[in-house]
């Protein structure tokens, strides 16, 4: 008999032909400014990251992560939040979330003029002890302030998951400790819940496993995914997740955040290679590919390196595309 | 109303539940050592390409496409063949097919101990008449002379259609165009077709138009896919073929045949990535992953190069792997 993965991946769900035209519609979270360069080894000055935002904000996208309201003792590379929040063109349409950690991130992004913050947990226990010395619960727990306040001040808050496969520290992650995590800061009032494959190592066998269960809990229309490509697999995960309904994808311009050749690094799915994949399969995302080629060259040149996007890479123009 | 490409990928096929022990069996064709290192730019002994097929022979792979019957003239890397073809090890079970462009390649072949034999043939007349000063379907004509030899001396014969979705001088290929090549080649006896999207523009949409009239003059059990990965689409074409029934896929072992860093430059998908991508379904391929890691690296330093393959980069051996 064939193995309860493949046999999924084949019997795809022809209880979802009920779409309507929101099927088709892919939001792209652009993750680069904040999960990209937060990872890149060279230090840009602010003006920079304003210039590689503004630049975003001509490409179609809707919703760009713009910097983490973290401690630069432990991020340095996001010292600069609030001067960057602040400094970017807001264009109407588009939202800038940032990434607060606790109560005191909070209430220096909403000074800095944040409208959408994100609070993070993980799946993994082990992970979550490394990073924030409590387990994975208690870690939820902390962001109960950071949601009420948020409440009060009219501000949305995204949820994202670490971890969701496998975890650098205990390797493969049960999906029940998934389920328990998004659950948990759904029912909190995160508006959507980002899945990251943190170290990239999920396959579509492993996302179906874990997708199987989570989509129980969670609407799939109120989940995204966040798949790193440490292994090659980020493009073939995210199609999966698109026979789920999920319609929300993080990635980031050029891949930001991987360095190619580092043991063990892994960058962001790159931005155009899921545009160029999500295109090709007659999804619309809004954005023009010409435009986010150009910054992706932009931005790789300022960090002075080769863009992890293949897309990028093979790029000739929109003429040279086979639709 | 959701688009065609998506609603296929949506609705894959609840038709195909009645699946053998087969259906979970994926053969991979080896071709670094051919369509790879054809494509690479140094030039390498034929006793390193000897020890690149024998290790090769020791990772599980059955099918290891070993070098081309071509004229040296046209493919200096591949002047070699004959001492490389008689320098293996063959190991039983194990068969090691080489291309053959015309009956001279043939016979030469055939003196040098091969038991299969590979032609190829394009979807697009432009490629074609670039390549072999004809069209598509005086191309095929000029293999039935190889066909019929080859029957008298019981070689098998592999068909190759290469650029079945997009074509660097003519863009867009239809599906239909792909249909006839594939027929002619298998009419005339190819046991197996290979589909290459020759230049990797391919989405699993574009792919899903060709497989779905492809499927329907050849059953999935004698097609093949051959995916380059210049956009960084390979692996979710070969996900998309899997859906269709298909089970044999050609890879090269860290996709050799493309520097990453020359634009428009094209490998293969890599073999690593491939094979972490079927196991983590649930699928078989009988290969090593951790054997087919080293020789990755044995080839990668020989030719004074990095992996292409993600997998490869990342690997810190298998009991790292997040099943």
């Amino acid at each position: 008999m064939i193995s309860a993965p493949i046999r999924s991946i084949l019997a795809l769900t022809a209880k979802r032909t009920a779409v309507t035209s929101a099927a088709n519609q892919v939001r792209i979270v652009e993750v680069g400014p904040r999960d990209g360069l937060q990872n890149e080894p060279k230090l840009l000055p602010a003006a920079t990251k304003i210039e590689l935002i503004n630049q975003l904000s001509e490409t179609g996208l809707r919703t760009i992560e713009a910097t983490s309201f973290v401690s630069a003792k432990w991020v340095p590379q996001m010292g600069d939040n609030a001067e960057v929040l602040k400094g970017i063109r807001k264009v109407t349409g588009i939202s800038y979330p940032v990434l607060t950690p606790n109560l005191k991130g909070f209430e220096s992004a909403l000074e800095a003029g944040a409208e959408e913050v994100a609070v993070f947990g993980a799946a993994s226990d082990a992970f979550s002890l490394k990073n924030v010395n409590c387990t994975a619960a208690e870690a939820i727990e902390r962001f109960k302030p950071v949601l009420k306040a948020a409440q009060k001040h009219g501000v949305r808050v995204r949820g994202y998951v670490s971890t969701v496969v496998g975890c650098p520290y205990e390797g493969a992650v049960a999906p029940s400790a998934v389920v328990k995590v998004v659950e948990a800061l759904y029912q909190m009032g995160c508006y959507e819940i980002s899945l990251g494959d943190t170290i990239g190592v999920g396959t579509p066998g492993t996302m179906r496993r874990m997708l199987d269960e989570v989509t129980k809990v969670v609407p799939a229309k109120d989940l995204a995914v966040h798949c790193h490509d440490t292994y090659g697999q980020a493009l073939s995960n995210i199609l999966v997740s698109l026979d789920y309904g999920i319609r929300v994808v993080d990635s980031s311009v050029s891949g930001l955040g991987g360095c190619p050749y580092a043991k063990g690094a892994s960058g962001n799915a790159a931005t155009e290679d899921v545009v160029y994949l999500l295109h090709g399969m007659g999804l619309d995302t809004g954005v023009n590919l010409d435009k986010l080629i150009q910054v992706g060259r932009y931005i790789c040149t300022e960090l002075g390196r080769t863009s992890e996007s293949k897309v990028n890479r093979a790029w000739k123009g929109p003429q040279a595309r086979v639709k």
